[in-house]
């Protein structure tokens, strides 16, 4: 099956797993907002609250075209439905308040304490639907000493241990580029999201939910805390090789070209010793198969520059798809860095349905990553961000059964 | 409250989510190994399939005292079950299929075709139980060409985009710590699990899931892929910065000690400017407060060299922790790197239930970092990996009604 449109649709759905689940919105930028999208790609009503005017700071934050959504905020926010509400106005509250009573879930990642300030803290939105999952995601934990510091992901990145084990051997920590503190808080608030929504099923009871954006960045590196409970010191750092520095061969092999990503990532399992003599028969060296110079993994691991220069010699010759192919078809474990130019060009995502085409009102038409687990066959169909405001009327009207002249009144009045 | 058992206790719970949610665990290493006890921790019943004697091969991987599982293990099967079976028998496949009759979950992580050959395919298993939720885990996608390549979590990383925007921006591609092929894809999964679940309640049917480990990468690099939809290149790699690298100041800054992670780590949010302004209160250089040189992220982005060198004049001064504590209360978004040897050893975190004392049976006891989200209060309580079929009577009474008799000869036949 080649590629083109006509093959596309019959990989995508839309998902009904969360249908007819309501969640009410108010997140922001990443953390929150990815979780509520994967809800959303699952089925959910995802109802996103936003300022009247501008909406959400993410719309236009990062990789802006002036006057239109950033392509940020694009990534964070498909699936989903955009309603503005002055939450300084008592009837703004009043409306979000009404909303709450109609739903099942409520986010919100706001700055520490700023939800208790706007009179929607917990005990009071239980008092109004005590079957609403309640979920808040913040920068530390609640009681921990540094509770009402700010936090983005690098530093929660930081603080959780994740830029420790991250970096060049002898350089300094970096930084994933993956937003572990943002989307992969939001990963595991999505998760007991739905543990919770499947108790409420039981009960007929929510629950508040709690989740710091350091301690889900500890809970990323559970192969570090082997390593530091077995060694008792810190786990450091091993470029691109694994926590587990010492398997032989593995890590990043040039190839030929000299861009950045011109390497070919390979990591010989040390469970499985035919894997190391697959490869010396594909570069050529079977002189060395069954010396004990290379037998095990130990011998490598003593002379780890010469194996991997032997390597080096002949992943120089190939680019990193001829490499990747030739060493991949033998049976040994290596993939080429494929960068995000790479991979936004390459028709087989879209053709699967991972990738797919949107056509949003004012970028038009891009593709995006969508959910990466196929349900009976598909991919969760994506579509585009909501504009501000886009959604204000139909859901007043279907969650509040307001009039047109109601919410007419309300947008005069600058509520909405 | 200051720390200790006394008040670890109340801090933790039981979760009850998923009570009476029955899992058939047939994943090994890590992928799905973290999505099942994430499940467990959330209240299912989760049973590790394992060969008899010496069960999952992740037993006696990495981070392994002579005679004992591994720490790895440990790090991704607490709270599980361990039921041995030898699937290569005719009766322990047999058995295998009666726990399927009786599950709600199913999931596994074999290399590509295995499962089938184990007689174990999807439309197989659909038949003996409708309503079962299938889950798999591989490498790359279906119909992806490199499907029957072996991949491991560097792989997917490198394969997904990920290495290609982590490292220092002239340096090679560098793996994040954290193991996103693998735990990020158990999260993803964790997710559609859940949300099949949930529609498995509503239809009393079950679904296949299926995700690949390079798709999963994918969709954790959404910023990455904005950069690439505002400039149609591929987007880089930016050392200790969000891949957002034009906001200045941001970064890692060396601070008073030689240690390899005395570094704050900060991030002046573009769309605050106080936050500099704060920061250069704090430093001491109210003098600049003003000055058009420094007053926007533009016009700083300029100079970043000089923004930096000024910063880091003051960290210097100071060890990690007080940079960070005198920014931080100064509302400057800062954070230590704190690594995992900094982190095990810090007692808040047992204070507040994220990292609890279980005591295993050979390793003895130590502390572990558990589900960081808080359910109504509780942290989800901890109990230490199972020993190799451990469980496999209770089991085997419970969900099979089998006597005593019948499972002595099973052992004595070699099939558990």
């Amino acid at each position: 099956m080649e590629g083109g449109a006509m093959n596309v649709e019959p990989q995508t759905a839309e998902l009904d797993c969360l249908a007819g689940v309501r969640i009410v919105d108010l997140s922001q930028y990443e953390a929150g907002p990815s979780c509520t999208e994967t809800l959303a790609w699952l089925g959910a009503e995802v109802v996103k609250i936003e300022r009247p005017g501008r909406g959400e700071p993410a719309r236009y934050g990062y990789a802006r075209v002036p006057d239109k959504d950033s392509w940020y905020f694009c990534q964070f926010n498909a699936n989903k439905k955009s309603v503005t509400l002055d939450l300084k106005s008592e009837r703004g509250i009043a409306i979000l308040k009404a909303l709450l009573k109609n739903a099942d879930v409520f986010i919100e990642n706001l700055a520490p304490g700023a939800i208790e300030r706007l009179g929607l803290g917990y005990d009071v939105v239980r008092a109004i639907n005590p079957r609403l999952v309640y979920a808040q995601i913040k920068g530390f934990g609640e009681g921990n000493r540094y509770e009402d510091f700010l936090a983005y992901d690098p530093i929660a990145q930081a603080m959780g241990g994740i830029m420790s084990v991250t970096g060049e051997r002898n350089g300094p920590p970096v930084k994933p580029g993956p937003g572990l503190g943002d989307t992969g808080t939001g990963m595991l608030m999505a998760i007991s999201i739905l543990g919770a929504l499947y108790r409420a099923k039981n009960t007929g009871r929510g629950q508040r939910l709690q989740v710091a954006m350091q301690d889900a960045c500890m809970s990323y590196i559970r192969l570090a805390w082997a390593h530091t409970l077995h060694t008792g010191e810190a786990c450091g750092r091993h470029g691109a090789k694994t926590v587990v520095g010492n398997v032989v061969p593995q890590g990043a092999f040039r190839c030929k070209g000299d861009g950045p990503n011109d390497y070919i990532i390979m990591y010989c399992h040390p469970g499985v010793p035919e894997q190391f003599q697959r490869l010396l028969a594909v570069i050529g060296r079977e002189d060395l198969l069954g010396d004990p110079r290379y037998a095990t993994q130990a011998a490598r691991a003593e002379r780890e520059p010469e194996v991997n220069a032997m390597i080096t010699a002949w992943t120089m010759q190939h680019t990193k798809l001829e490499a990747m192919e030739i060493l991949g078809a033998a049976k040994v474990p290596v993939g080429a860095v494929l960068d995000t130019k790479d991979l936004y060009a390459d028709p087989d995502f879209e053709r699967r349905g991972l990738m797919q085409a949107v056509e949003h009102p004012t970028l038009g038409r891009f593709k995006m990553v969508g959910w990466p687990v196929r349900h009976d066959g598909k991919m969760a169909r994506i579509r585009p961000a909501p504009l501000v405001g886009e959604n204000t009327d139909e859901v007043f009207t279907a969650w509040l059964d307001m009039s047109d002249d109601e919410i007419e009144r309300l947008r005069k009045d600058g509520v909405v």
